[in-house]
């Protein structure tokens, strides 16, 4: 790129560049570029920036270096000269300079660096002398030689580190910084010597000639073949070419009014207005972080060098209004003057950054949007669960997965049973399992927390955790669950039901010690943005709960109706467990009779019996939770798991055996007659099996139990209407299957409420493939369609997530085969493009068809995005993940 | 639809009509016409047909009959009395009616029917008279009562039923035909009091007044409610209307120079051409039905009428030339007068069917195309196995599911192990087993057919045995297995391991008789039709084959290369199974040391070691593979199963036991260890898991030696080229799989074939949701794609095959939710719609990429008829079925 008629500008120094040149002079270049723009010439370490341009012709040209660069940098070498008062290569007191590249796009696979620049042996006995520091001068050699060997003339990394392995041990030194002068001379010496072994030549000391060949390597680098893949992996184009940075190299450690430290614009932890950070003495940046002096706050830094702090707050005060946002700044003190050396956006706890987006829009700081771009929706959940004390010292006991939030405390308990008798005696109970199933959910209710052997974050613990709003610790593998004995093992420690214990399900920790649980203090002002995330966004957000207790919790937390009642939740618990399986068993026992060709027979009965019971306690159920919600839709689901789920074969067997030692022949052939049906009815793969629709239409008479349970509940709750009640079908393929079950329900509504049928949308779950092929059809009997992504995924990806997040995902990740698992951010690709089929074909034939989405992605900020741009109408999540999910849809909205 | 000036013409005679009619006359009525034009009006009986406009008319107008159409009716009845010498409602000899309704589009849903019009209390007696038949008059009678009764006046069924059923019963008559005159009269005499109590008002004698009623019930009966619902599933416009149809009635029960039949142009077993057919004397149609009496062949029609019998030769020999296929035609001669009825294509063996096409090509009756067209694809299979012979009587003992066609004879086993035994010693053997899973391969090899009690046409038993060509039946239901007392019992027979039976795997029985098996001569014609459609295809066909002995066979049959390899199907047999069991056992060990940190533990080596005696065992299976290819493609499918198939748990539990026994505690140890890891390795759905790539990927070193062995046979067969090998990769879900392992086989591939190796297309099985979606992003790095439509259906409706053929889908397709299953005939809405999204993006990268199939579908005519629509380039099936796919390729293309 030349311009006009001069030769083309190579050289773009720090105090004429900007943030808006970042093509031209890379992320870094225009970073240092702008904070020059900030805060002066004399705030930063002053340096200049090769361009992008030059790179490119540099590797257009096949390795020359472009025509006037050469000149260019030494008039920008000049400039930077005269301004620190120093020389490039000065025995006496040398100007030392950094080398860096910067591509326009983040490449960490391409940090190609030299510091030290201009060393040379003799100015670094002047360095030492000018900063009293021998070590210091010494150490910056040795790197030097190390760095600019490996970056510019390809010496193997290896041939210096074990020199230098081999230099600590004789010194009998752990790190390096511990090395004396006399060890640092004879390393460099033995560098020199790799140097030249390696090039047949020997180290260049002109700084000139560093400087130019270092340049020209960070432009090689970008051909390196790690680069290249990098881009390849992330779709960056070769032609972009990077940018080199030079600067000038301050050093903290020359003495008492020396120092480095890391100083906060505002409080990272509660977002208070007030600058925080650290500081030590005489020291360099990266002893801050070593961590080997313990380093002292702000004020002490005020105490040494009230100049020095007064101009740091300056500056993180105009940082912050340039850059509008709590900044996060890298400083150093060189002989008493502050020298900034980088400043990012702070990472910050949720309480922080909701302060911060209230007080940064009261300040006017921030727009309302800005405002809310500053927070990081999922962080949002830290404040919403209780967690170990932060303050309290506490033991580990073993990690597992954090797969769902908060922190619990209480009594272990190894079997649901267990979990259900102690909660029922008052107890808080941890329910500690290998794994679970669906045999265990009626403890989950029961128990404070959950923590399992097995299983990763889309375990059932984990999605039955999650869904409840119960912390959760699953695949704790170093421990081993004797459920019979009675004892959990880790290592050595044994431990035994009744024993107290707390697990974290944010952090994934477990400890057997009596610690505190706290609740975050959550402030007016999360009411504040939220209510802010709630004028902006355009997707609804309602909740998936399953009992009045979640609809309230939902509704506390600004949930906008439920999406998703899962109607097999309310089968579990102490009291209808058997009824639900005499239930089943019989039904299944009526619907052989009938295949047979008995109309009425005495299963038939059997059955009907036990519809009705439920029925009563399905009525209650869906009674409290529509009181609970007021009016706002509520989308009940239809049984949807297998049939085996709720009678499973190990149940039976128990009663067999029982029935056989009581020597109860008539209880035999019954437990017998029971367990040859469950065991008929398990499936090898039960997520394709017979449920969900399948299952109500082949059971006669289950959906419409339920549907009429839910229209009872409706007239009660609804003052005769509809009270917002809306019935989902669940796992439909053919459009056959909605049409007829459609019917089946719409004539028991018809039946319960009269003219009032009309309110009761009937809709669909969408959670097949098939099914969104022929979403067009399917809308013709649909109300509303509700995308169930949890099993989409699965048959999409043709992936069991009880199988997947225990087999080969994990591997797949650590390979870089996949980024994030499906089952936390919907895959785009092959499930999202399945959705946008599916909510296109659906609306061409129904074009006020509702769209929405009940599965997991519901709660994931990064999936919510995808549905805002999918066109879908509301999300629904865990009541926990209500407010997330406001806050992301908001940043679908503005971006 | 009025023409110009004179009145709309409403009413057509069969002599002024043509099958080109059909929208206005309907079926009936434009057939009736079209034989009436080709045979002359002397050779069927007298009428005319109502239009379907003059349907629509009436219904416009909201039930008036239109005007001009009761005059056109009476001149029409005016010029079919001078033609049949009678006269309608003529007390001596009266002229009978039938009317019957017919639609452009067949309606089975609305067939109303009125005969015998015309016959008052008189003409009954007349009709007795001249006829000498009092019996036939009374039972015409009082079929008119009924039939005008139940269709025009809307009297129910059951009215007339119970009064017949009791009438019966008085009489002790088992059949209506048993009541006397007496019974008859009494009857007809309560049928009038029938009529009057419904519809107060006396049954109408006049002639005219029935005709004309009957009419316009034919036109109401187009808005029943039943018609309404069909044409509503069927998507039949309400506007079309349906045509009347008024034709004379012939009696075939007059006396000796009466009679009825059915006759055929040609041989319908063979093709001869030799018109074959029966006949009744004395009789009506029904009666030969009915089978009262014993027919006689068309010799004793030509003893009895050799006049009738000539003309009845001419007719068939007329109308097959008109109709260009061997015709099936009913007849009655009524007075030495030969009328016909109806004519059809004739249903045939599919030897006749070959035959046929051969014949009428070289008669110059049809053109290749047209004699094409007269064979059914899926027919073709009963040419290519054995039958139990059908001459031979024997008894059924049970009935399953005809899974995989052919019959086969021999000795009962009931394990695997004991057919590998018995086979090893050279015996015919069964297996017969409950159900089947991955265990019992080696068995299948080793059997003659299989027999299970469990399982339909899409168990494992099926699908295997279809694959391998082994008759199979399944889901014999009535049969139980106990396999530990070596004892199969249906219903009291018990059958002992040993005992001889036999199946029928293409109807389904099973026999302990002694029967004779026979294989269909199948001569010239056949190659020579099969030939054509050869020439006319566009489709490839290729076999799914897994030994030279299938590879023979495919080619045998026609089979242009090898569609798909399952090269898991070479790990079993009682010499590998071991090994592989080792191998898998030391892999999974090894990746676990691997996970653990150890580079190269002992663990791996043993799996290294395990790799190296399989890939001597795969080069030499594969070179034997390709040797009977001869340079064909021949497409090999790396490994693709879930692990845990080839390590089942149960085997490892005998094995501990054995141990136990034995009191070896290093074998105890040993056996525990590899207990446990199959026991880990178990999956909720192992349909979902992790198999396949996934397999592939995890498990290095797998999937290059599979590579090896290829390349290497490659090598050996090729004469150092490729020999047509094609490598493909199973369950991509992600272009990154495929991308990884395409480097891993190249680079093997690329060891051994050097320059050669880019002679190997590497490809991939298209059978996940996803890999359609992004299959533009897979076919970057695959040089074909062979749908795998047996797990795609699966993913795409949610359905697992083992599962769903026992469980919900036969109740699906009882109650008409479904049409054939998903299994049987590709599901075009669902899974075609994924077929022709990848296709379009496959091709939209790569123009060049070759597209297969090679799922159960491809043996498939319907199926076979997308894929040709679909633009795939080749089909692959089972080799029997490499006929039926070769001309369903070939009907593709013709229609």
């Amino acid at each position: 790129m030349t311009s006009g008629g001069g030769p083309a500008r190579w050289v773009v120094p720090f105090a004429e560049g900007s943030a808006a040149m970042r093509d031209l002079l890379g992320n870094k270049g225009a970073n240092l570029a702008e904070m020059t723009r900030v805060l002066g010439a004399e705030r930063v370490p002053g340096g200049f920036t090769i361009t992008t341009t030059a790179c490119v012709a540099y590797m257009r040209s096949g390795g020359e270096a472009p025509s006037g660069l050469d000149e260019q940098i030494d008039e920008a070498l000049g400039a930077l000269e005269a301004e620190a008062g120093k020389r490039f290569g000065d025995p006496a007191d040398p100007l030392l300079l950094s080398v860096r590249s910067g591509a326009p796009i983040s490449m960490p696979g391409m940090l190609d660096t030299v510091l030290n620049l201009g060393l040379g042996a003799e100015s670094t006995e002047g360095l030492a002398h000018r900063t009293g520091n021998a070590h210091l001068a010494l150490d910056s050699r040795r790197r030097l030689l190390q760095m600019f060997g490996e970056v510019v003339a390809g010496v193997p990394a290896d041939s210096y580190e074990e020199v230098l392995s081999r230099t600590r041990d004789e010194a009998g030194a752990r790190y390096d910084r511990e090395l004396d002068e006399g060890a640092l001379r004879k390393l460099i010496d033995e560098y020199l010597a790799i140097y030249e072994g390696h090039t047949a030549e020997a180290f260049p000391e002109d700084p000139r000639e560093q400087l130019r060949r270092s340049v020209l390597a960070v432009f090689d680098s970008w051909n390196n073949p790690r680069a290249f893949t990098y881009r390849r992996l992330n779709g960056i184009p070769d032609e972009l070419g990077t940018a080199v940075t030079v600067q000038r190299m301050v050093f903290g450690n020359t003495g008492e009014r020396s120092g480095s430290g890391v100083a906060f614009s505002r409080d990272p932890t509660t977002g208070e207005r007030r600058a925080d950070g650290d500081f030590l003495v005489d020291a360099q940046g990266e002893d801050v972080v070593a961590g080997v002096r313990n380093t002292e706050d702000l004020g002490g830094l005020a105490d040494r060098m009230p100049e020095a702090h007064a101009e740091l707050l300056a500056s993180l005060e105009r940082l912050e209004r340039h850059y509008r946002d709590i900044q996060d700044v890298e400083y150093t003190i060189e002989d008493g003057r502050l020298y900034i050396l980088q400043t990012r956006s702070a990472k910050r706890h949720a309480l922080a950054a909701v302060r911060f987006a209230s007080d940064a829009r009261h300040e006017a700081l921030l727009s309302k949007e800005d405002a809310l771009r500053t927070i990081d929706p999922e962080a949002l959940t830290a404040l919403l669960h209780p967690a170990i004390d932060p303050d309290s010292d506490y033991e580990v006991l073993t990690r597992g997965v954090p797969a769902s939030p908060g922190a619990a405390k209480g009594r272990i308990v190894l079997t649901a049973a267990a979990a259900e008798a102690g909660a029922a005696a008052g107890e808080d109970v941890i329910l500690v399992r290998p794994f679970t199933s669906a045999d265990d959910v009626g403890g989950f209710h029961a128990a404070r927390g959950i923590l399992t052997a097995q299983g990763g974050k889309s375990s059932h613990a984990a999605i039955v955790a999650r869904g409840m709003g119960r912390p959760c610790v699953c695949g704790a593998s170093e421990m081993a669950v004797d459920t019979a004995a009675g004892v959990v093992r880790i290592g050595d420690r044994e431990l035994h039901a009744g024993d107290t214990i707390a697990i974290d399900g944010s952090v994934g920790t477990v400890t057997g010690d009596d610690v505190e649980l706290v609740r975050p203090r959550v402030g007016d002002a999360f009411a504040e943005v939220l209510g802010w995330a709630d004028d902006i966004r355009r997707l609804g957000v309602r909740a998936n709960a399953d009992t009045a207790e979640d609809a309230r919790h939902a509704r506390e937390l600004g949930a906008e109706g439920i999406g998703l009642c899962r109607t097999e939740h309310m089968f579990f618990g102490p009291d209808r467990e058997e009824l639900v399986r005499e239930m089943f068993i019989s039904g299944e026992l009526a619907r052989r009779e009938r295949a047979a060709g008995a109309e009425d027979g005495p299963r038939e009965s059997e059955y009907r019996d036990g519809l009705a019971r439920l029925a009563e306690i399905q009525r209650r159920d869906f009674s409290a939770l529509l009181a609970e919600m007021g009016g706002l839709p509520v989308t009940i689901r239809l049984l949807d798991p297998p049939l085996h789920e709720f009678i499973p074969v190990s149940g039976f067997d128990r009663e067999l055996a029982e029935a056989e030692a009581a020597g109860d022949e008539a209880a035999v052939a019954r437990a017998r007659e029971r367990r040859d049906v469950a065991s008929d009815l398990e499936e090898v793969n039960p997520m394709l099996g017979t449920r969900g629709a399948r299952l109500g239409l082949i059971l006669e008479g289950l959906y419409e139990m339920q549907a009429r349970a839910i229209a009872e509940a409706a007239i009660e709750t609804g003052a005769g209407g509809a009270a917002g009640v809306e019935i989902m079908l669940p796992l439909i393929a053919y459009e056959s299957e909605l049409a007829a079950l459609r019917q089946r329900v719409e004539a028991v509504v018809g039946e319960v409420l009269g003219e009032h049928a009309s309110e009761v949308p009937i809709g669909t779950m969408i959670e097949l493939p098939r099914a969104c092929m022929i979403a067009g059809r399917i809308a013709e009997h649909a109300d509303f369609f509700s995308f169930g992504t949890n099993d989409l995924t699965q048959t999409t990806l043709g992936l069991s997530r009880d199988d997947a997040e225990s087999g080969f995902l994990p591997d797949y990740a650590s390979r870089g085969l996949i980024g994030r698992s499906p089952f936390e951010t919907i895959d785009v690709d092959g499930v999202g493009e399945l959705v946008w089929i599916a909510a296109e074909r659906g609306r061409a034939t129904k074009p006020e068809l509702k769209l929405g989405i009940c599965g997991e992605h519901g709660g994931d900020p990064a999936s919510i995005e995808f549905f805002d741009e999918a066109g879908l109408d509301y999300v629904s999540c865990s009541p926990f993940r209500i407010p997330v999910a406001r806050m992301a849809a908001a940043r679908a909205v503005i971006g």
